[in-house]
């Protein structure tokens, strides 16, 4: 049993998105990505089996996907997305995401 | 790919805590529970393997864990935990929690 913190990781970067590694396991890996206004993570995907999520912890953006397909993302939105499935997130304010794949590739 | 929306669980009961299934996959469960303050989550395990997240998304309380043992929850902590092992929570205030069981039980 052990806590993390959203607060700890609460940083941004005027060049990149940030990424933070809060946990990994067998089970799941955990992150958190903070994107000033105007930043992009971009579209990609993974030829694995499972599932991730990407919740909006502060913020709002757009969630992307195949075809430049796009869908509002607010703070307390979450997307489901199969590994295998193309997913990103463009940044419209300052925005914190929180990322969980399971199992974690 | 599928959006979930936090907002549309914000709702709780003078009797006990709200549940909400948000996600439900071979991979891994989500869902919200929503106590008011005073309410508790009681402390319990399964014997299976995987982990969970708990993560506060809302007000404060604590973690609860074997032993009578608590740790401070505030909004943006998250909790990880075997699934084997005992783990709970009790509000102080409203409280909104997010859990995140990999793989299922």
């Amino acid at each position: 049993m052990k806590k993390l913190s959203l607060s700890a990781s609460n940083q941004f970067d005027e060049k990149t998105f940030k990424r933070f590694l809060l946990h990994d396991s067998a089970y799941f890996r955990v992150l958190n990505f903070n994107l000033k206004a105007g930043q992009l993570f971009p579209v990609h995907s993974h030829p694995a089996e499972g599932q991730l999520t990407i919740q909006v912890i502060a913020g709002s953006g757009e969630f992307l996907g195949a075809d430049d397909s796009s869908m509002v993302a607010e703070t307390g939105d979450i997307l489901v997305s199969e590994i295998s499935e193309p997913h990103g997130v463009r940044a419209t304010t300052d925005m914190r995401i929180l990322v969980t794949i399971a199992p974690p590739i």
